[in-house]
């Protein structure tokens, strides 16, 4: 039976890309060995880390001035690293408080400099992104996670601001243009729109590099990495060339602009369903509505478990909420086709008319 | 043509490994999905999980003082965390300079405590292990390179101390049984014995830990990973379900004692011909050489590219030595069968026949 993978992360990757993961592992590049076995300075996976590289550069428009680094730890090490390489023990950082992932990026920030919080949606579930605050012109930085998986929330706009941007884009990295005078750094976990776990891609403004004055672990400075092309030590070789096998499918589809209407486009049908049908309610304040995680509940809370139980039986996986939002997560990312969105509409279509 | 791969890490794997790797990347035990796309919270990521930490266990017999974890970072992450974890900033920790990972190692020490180098062989390249050293009683630790991958060094026996000891096995672990009650903490990227490149096995006996008073970012914290059985956050999948087979692998082999076995009968092949072979000289003190990485010179250096393009030709890939030894390395990991070893000492006997 086909599946179709709703996983909010680690989540669907593109067929093509799962073909070639699979080739590479049986063998590589007709070396006769796995991916798994070369050795990571041999001419075979640095041309795979630099056109890794080479190609988030292009997808995003980055110029000169960024750093674009593979590095492992996840996300939950870019909260604190962020903090230790950019913010001074008396520097001010401030951050916008969206659900889970901010409110652990502040936690860690807080150990490395000052740290405020400007706004937060935590009285209403991180239901809606904040909008209505000022920010202090002596930030250092200004820090949001530019889409929640958890609640299904995503910034359609950044703040009008000229304080420089720190961005976790883990959950929406690669899914639409983005305007990279405004950031200083952005950060993303792999297992999204990206490729497997293991790696985190980081892009950062060498400028701003090399201006605190605290000791930094070698592995925990960012020039070490950039000094070294991500090989500064054995990087994690098969998760990147993952990455690489969906960039390279990014650039066949059109790029980042394709992918945002692909995206609004698949969302919407969703979306509509959910609006249009008396059973189900989207749990997210409607303007800031996720293109990648659509959260939504059944309005008959006894029928819960009977609609889990038929998208189960129809190959829909990984469409269980997340426990602090409850009911129903549609992890929509880049590589979800059309088909599979329409299979779980027609599913919520067919419930609601037996339960009518 | 068949490859016989000597490559110093990342390294060989048996081929079952690759060719059950290679399965669950096209579909993971038949769920319909790579391994690549499912979630790290699901049933069968959580089973291969449990089985990697568990046959640590079984195969070091390690007892329940011990902690199994799967990081990220490479063992170069861990020349940091592990002192930051475990050493106080007036406290000693000891370390023996047995060549660039012992170094790097202590240089990263010194930014958390009192460090004291209790001997080196950097004087002669690093090519064999002090032994002639008193450590002092009030150390907290002694931290050791149990295999010098670049030098062909290994420790025989460890030191006669009661001091526990912190050991960088990255290169040697599995090989060969061990003492547990010698140690304080084990770590090892996962790239030469155990896997592929990507997670970090630490081993952590959990009494010496929150003993230090300084503020650690949760991330770096061992215990932030004990409490949550190695998935604080999403650890790196598929590196981790390749060690577990290859652990899976182990034990059906016989476990750590008969790799051993084979593992010096696999080595003594090489070293005899080394010894024997008029063109051919070992880098390494002999009651020092390493199982894993054997280390070698040709007498004649204006022959070391023929002998290079001769074992290219045959299918001997990663035998080129490190540029800080020069001349040859073979690395005969686990997972080097016999027969590739044959292949290798007979072009050695061929080449010195031809240029006697």
């Amino acid at each position: 039976m086909k599946k179709h993978n709703f996983s909010a992360g680690p989540a669907i990757l593109p067929p093509s890309v799962i073909k070639q993961a699979t080739q590479a592992v049986e063998n590589f590049n007709d070396l006769g060995l796995s991916i798994l076995e070369v050795s990571h300075r041999g001419p075979d996976f640095v041309a795979a880390l630099d056109e890794a590289i080479q190609s988030t550069k292009d997808l995003l428009g980055l110029g000169d001035e960024f750093e674009v680094l593979f590095l492992t730890g996840g996300a939950s090490t870019q909260f604190f690293m962020s903090a230790m390489n950019l913010l001074g023990q008396d520097e001010l950082a401030c951050y916008v408080d969206t659900g889970t992932w901010s409110t652990k990026a502040i936690k860690e920030a807080k150990l490395f400099g000052k740290v405020e919080v400007l706004a937060s949606s935590k009285e209403a579930n991180f239901n809606y992104i904040p909008k209505d605050y000022s920010i202090p012109s002596n930030a250092k930085y200004l820090h949001l996670t530019s889409n929640n998986t958890i609640y299904g929330t995503q910034y359609r706009e950044l703040p009008a601001t000229d304080i420089p941007i720190v961005c976790d884009m883990s959950s929406d990295i690669f899914s639409r243009p983005i305007d990279p005078k405004r950031y200083a750094m952005i950060y993303a976990g792999a297992q999204k729109n990206l490729g497997p776990a293991g790696t985190t891609l980081v892009i950062i403004r060498k400028d701003i590099l090399g201006k605190v004055d605290r000791v930094i672990p070698t592995m925990l400075d960012y020039r070490t990495h950039i000094n070294k092309n991500s090989s500064f030590n054995t990087p994690p070789v098969y998760p990147i060339y993952v990455c690489m096998l969906t960039m390279r499918w990014l650039k066949e589809m059109g790029g980042v602009e394709a992918m945002q209407k692909h995206n609004e486009a698949k969302a919407a049908i969703l979306y509509d369903e959910i609006d249009r049908n008396p059973l189900f309610s989207g749990t997210a304040a409607v303007e800031d509505r996720s293109l990648m995680n659509v959260c939504f509940t059944i309005n008959k809370p006894a029928l819960e478990k009977e609609f889990m139980d038929i998208c189960t039986a129809a190959g829909c996986s990984g469409i269980k909420g997340h426990r602090s939002v409850g009911g129903f997560r549609a992890s929509i990312y880049n590589a979800m086709p059309k088909e599979s969105i329409e299979v779980l509409v027609n599913l919520m279509k067919k419930f609601a008319e037996q339960h009518a």
